[in-house]
């Protein structure tokens, strides 16, 4: 994908849809993918990794079976391996993932909300 | 490291010294680490993996041996292992580096600015 600069909130205007996965760069084997999101999402888990999730603009929780993490533009969060996770946001939030090469959203759930296109932008 | 949101603003408040890496989370074997750089760094490559800057405040430049990058907040750019770069910054930026447990701030070329503590904050 060459060596260029990648502009978050750029890429966001690019993005028209909710829950559309983008791809924005490769960093070895590790996708970094830009989603806007605006669910409540299913509970799953990535039993094989660890998960990140960057906040760029607006605000998400992440509801654990034991507690749940709330996330503002600004902050990040790593879910580890297996541990089960429902990510949920009222409002628009804009939204930076990275993990491995296909990694699939709804991990070792699967089902209809599982988004298998990812488009480079 | 438990499960826990990692504001980069407020963990920056928690670093003094320039040039001075810090641990804030780990992502399977990669390390996030935040470093405030003020300095013309040296040139040097990473024969063994891609690294990812990530801009939270400030501007930095990127010199390549046929190109310059030029990142500001907001933005980030992978640097293909084996690619020499040399990054620089007149004024303090805060930046995110992502790249695999042990990976040096030198590279391949190593000397006195290797940076080779790493405080968890």
């Amino acid at each position: 994908m060459g060596i260029s600069v990648i502009n978050f909130e750029k890429k966001f205007t690019k993005i028209k849809e909710l829950h559309s996965y983008k791809l924005v760069a490769q960093m070895n084997d590790y996708h970094f993918k830009l989603v806007k999101m605006k669910r409540e999402f299913i509970w799953h888990s990535h039993p094989e990794t660890d998960e990140v999730f960057i906040i760029i603009d607006g605000k998400m929780q992440i509801d654990l079976r034991d507690e749940t993490l709330y996330l503002t533009k600004g902050e990040m969060v790593v879910i580890p391996r297996g541990i089960e996770h429902k990510p949920s946001s009222r409002e628009e939030c804009k939204i930076v993932l990275i993990e491995p090469v296909g990694t699939l959203n709804t991990g070792n759930i699967g089902g209809d909300l599982t988004d298998t296109e990812l488009e480079l932008i």
